[in-house]
């Protein structure tokens, strides 16, 4: 910036906050649209928030940024950065008539820069655009805007492609206390560490490397990213095996709902508004109860489930899970289960609710 | 059956309705806490209601089954069957005192068939128990019980595991028309053909086999399984890319509400009742509108989206997803756009409704 | 109109699907915020819809309207007119630049119509706006605006304010068949006659006359609304007390669920989409298992149940609900029940998951 | 039941916790199946929570009932002391074969308690029955049974019929405090008498006396319940009216899901669990929010709005929601927002996903 002009420069390390907004997306388990892991989202809060101490110090009371009219981002910073600081002004010079007068595309804005020897990285030739953070990559646009385009063209930032991982694979043990990572492999670790780890070894072996996604955004239209987010992939994954031992059916259906609702809060720029911290209480309430080991298998792509112990809040029992062995309960105390459930479905057939067909 | 001294023996062929119900969990993309595509949770249902009209021609008025007393399985057989034919009895061995009485445990049972010469398979070695259809298999008990034992223990049925897969991968094209597939790899299919053609391929590439999770059995235990259903996951994983393309944000929203709720219905045996119909209505009209053809890798056990075309109810354009091409609305209406939203954000901080922290 | 100088007018009588429509609401209980029976909304679709066929025959491809640039309106006309007919324009003068330079306020309005002798209704002196349909009246703004003043403001459109209905009070017998209105107090009705008839005797008794609601518009902002629907209300609520008898525990749960859906849909003017297509669907589910008698008494601004009859897909048995007579499960099955239920409660308290506290 | 012959008897006051748990209901706004407060489900919980103490002080392990083998209390019973206190057991002699061999009914009951002159106050021509506590009263079974008894029929316990009460009506002036209310009319209140005095002027005016319902009880048979809860309808509803103006469209989009969840769990019993905690935490924080003087009207039944002030954390301004005022955004920001959804609206017609039908 100092480069092309900018009287001054302040660097913000945000780096320790946005590692743990993104475990707050871990316990949530709060995917966009099932599958992304809204790292985009979730860091246009984080950055807001980082910058707003030091701008209140300057004096600075207009905070600028380069989204463009269609996205999600010029959305999520304006609504950040007016719940936070409602008088503070957001400026951007794509939605501004004088600048898209001088500049009428990507294209023109590179010759500019060119021409005055502004250090800028990006080229005409990059085949698509790139917004990196520490919890992951979104790539859009360019060529991935074609379906014809698989996602192998990505050039992977964070690793490497699944079928470029090693075969081998590798085991990964991690230990959560309270929800949160507090060691891998024994050795104890941060938060930001674990997903510092997470991400190198998630990455190594190809996990959530060049994932594709077709996604509604705010603005209404469909918008298709190939995402990296292999740390939050392996913590992710490996909370995910936790709360299955965790969560009881109630909780669970709850959880599920709360989930998809925070991911679509934080997805649209409201992830400190009054409903999300609604959902986020509720929340708050499960991490506190996820204690555990977990051994997870980094192969190919994928995180699956090798082992889990000393998860002291767990529901599953070895024992009671017998089918040989009837503890608690017995056979006649299923029939009287049976017969109480069966007068309400005869119920349902006497009342000519019941047509025999599938589902539709 | 026959071979036990059963009077008499018939064999209903249910593969092609089951096969069909399977198609409507994928329409309902209905997987039970949020992984398992309730193969057998469906089968329950599709079995009795394929076996009613032979027992009906037969005058048989007594259902048995083998299901135990702590599973689900005595819940769904019990529930389908009282819906469909309430003045049909269920009669459930494992849940009769005279019968418990005289068999104690698995290894009783097999003494007594080994005694007399009974024709069965398992045996006392088997260290887990697995139900097989043409959807899935699920394993669970013995030593999948202990969270220690990784699903490696597991000998595939429907495949290999997803390491011993071929490095190479597999292209397939698979070409829905209004939810249903009618092609693949360019040869015309039943859906019955098309799932088991997925099963084959699927499982060549380890995908879905040997799948963990802990669950939440309708009883209130907690269960472990381990589950193979490489056909569900290949032909469902395909529709969701076409899926993604076809649900508005609005449609998605009550999409994921209903999905997951079909399948807690038909995991719990209610596949039948008035809350499934009106969930599969309102599936069904999504599925009308999923036509088009999509290649996926099948790799290492994973399903990844090549490319997509001919998706005539698609709401993605290349075009509007540009972000240099402003289309049909302009930088300037964006700016409106915020400057509505701006007035909501800015009045939750005026409210003193916001708190600068993350979720929770 | 004609009196303005317009060129032609063409009245075209949608009080037919006005009434279906507001049955569809009745339907699905779509009341917005909880309260509001959307018929402002449900009538924006239905004008709109309406119009068209008329538009299209005279080669009309403007459709104006008249509302302003704050209410939700605006975004009805707008998003109704764009789906149906994505080629039609759609203008709206009170965001026209040009004309509210001429026009800063409904004071000059108003002075513009006097001058020119325009037969208008309105006057400065009337203390709030009305917007008036078959289904209800929406008063809002001017003294309303006020939370200081209360609804006994308003001078009924409908009827009378519950406090000056007949003290006696009046019952209605309706008869519903397959979810539609089709006798009240023994004489047959068409949907249409029965709005009419419910309004006329709803209005008499108060029923939801003056019905204060603050809401969230579309636009984020909230706004104060004083409702009238005597008929809807009298309908809607004679068809719950159906409804109660034959949704079971399930149905309701996602029944719930589609109405609180439902309601934003049509408030928000998304009523022709696909998510609402879908729910309208479940839905239609339900409204065909709806037959039966019911008779409520209507009394200052109140519709109580008095009693109910022939009603074949009821659930609700006489003989089970009884306390004494158990009927067709017994206490030992309940015990049961309660055993198994109990194996999963004390779990919960094992894995420390309680604590002793109520809800918050 | 010293009369009786018990050998010992403690009266446990547990009126304050319980006018807390009826708050906690009104936070939440937790009415099962729309409209019944769950006022004997949540005194189950507090109940048993209360008694555990004293139990355990007095070294007494086993907690007797006298609900029955079809309700829902003995599944609230079961459920609470399983979870608190999982080593008490739990005895209903209604579920015990001895006990039920002795006495088949209510009939004989009541000889043998006439025979031994025990002091009991029910008596055979009791035409239906009543549970009671601080929070409202549920008459259920006997003439109530059949659909053809009018609620008319309850001899109100809380107050008078709506016809009865006084034409005149009464305003009350509730102040809330971070979701307390902690002055009525004036006068500082505690919860427990804030509720007392809304059941005293509630009653007064018929507000929520003989309330009609028809529900679907835990076991899955429907059951029909009359109540009674003035006080709760009238502190709800004053709740409500301040709720209005506090939250914004997504706050309320969860908190209706959340509403509904909580209800279900206290009705069924779950109150104490995980997910309820969950809900709970949720809803705390909006609680806190609720803080303003509201003005309601008691008048033959009915809670109407009259006025509301001093509500720090209100979104309604009386100046943004003028139609005349156009503030912060004007018209031409509303054309951009309308010209943003128009391309998605136009998107759903281009794609085919349209049909111009109204909901089903």
């Amino acid at each position: 910036m100092l480069a092309c002009g900018a009287a001054d420069f302040v660097l913000v390390d945000a780096r320790e906050p946005l590692a743990k907004a993104g475990l707050s997306l871990i316990h949530a388990q709060a995917c966009y649209e099932g599958k992304y892991w809204n790292t985009t989202g979730i860091a246009r809060h984080v950055t807001v928030e980082a910058l707003l101490p030091e701008m209140r110090r300057r004096g600075i009371t207009v905070l600028s940024h380069g989204a463009t009219g269609r996205g999600n981002d010029q959305v999520r910073f304006q609504l950040v950065a007016n719940m936070l600081a409602p008088d503070i002004e957001v400026y951007a010079p794509w939605r501004d008539e004088t600048f898209l007068a001088a500049f009428r595309g990507r294209g023109q804005m590179i010759d500019f820069c060119e021409k005055r020897g502004l250090p800028i990285k990006a080229s005409r030739s990059k085949p698509y655009s790139t917004d990196a953070n520490l919890l992951g990559l979104t790539h859009e646009a360019g060529v991935l805007e074609s379906l014809q385009t698989s996602p192998d063209v990505i050039e992977p930032g964070m690793g490497v492609h699944a079928k470029d991982a090693p075969a081998a694979g590798e085991e990964m043990e991690i230990r959560f206390e309270n929800g949160a990572p507090v060691s891998i492999n024994g050795a104890r670790v941060s938060v930001l560490q674990a997903l510092e780890k997470a991400n190198t070894l998630g990455g190594k072996h190809g996990v959530s490397i060049a994932f594709h996604l077709v996604e509604n955004r705010f603005v209404g239209i469909k918008s298709r990213g190939v995402y990296e987010s292999p740390g939050m992939e392996v913590l992710g994954s490996a909370y995910a095996y936790l709360l299955q031992l965790v969560l009881d059916r109630r909780a669970r259906e709850i959880f599920d709902e709360l989930s998809r609702y925070i991911a679509r809060q934080v997805y649209q720029g409201y992830g400190f508004d009054l409903g999300s911290r609604m959902a986020g209480a509720a929340i708050a309430e499960t991490a506190a109860l996820v204690s555990g080991t977990v051994t997870v298998r980094l192969q190919r792509g994928a995180v699956s489930f090798v082992s889990a112990k000393n998860v002291p809040h767990s529901l599953y029992s070895e024992d009671t899970a017998s089918m040989e062995a009837v503890g608690t309960y017995d056979h006649a105390d299923s029939e009287g289960l049976l017969r109480v459930l069966s007068v309400s479905a005869r119920a349902l057939a006497a009342a000519g609710q019941v047509k025999p067909r599938l589902l539709e």
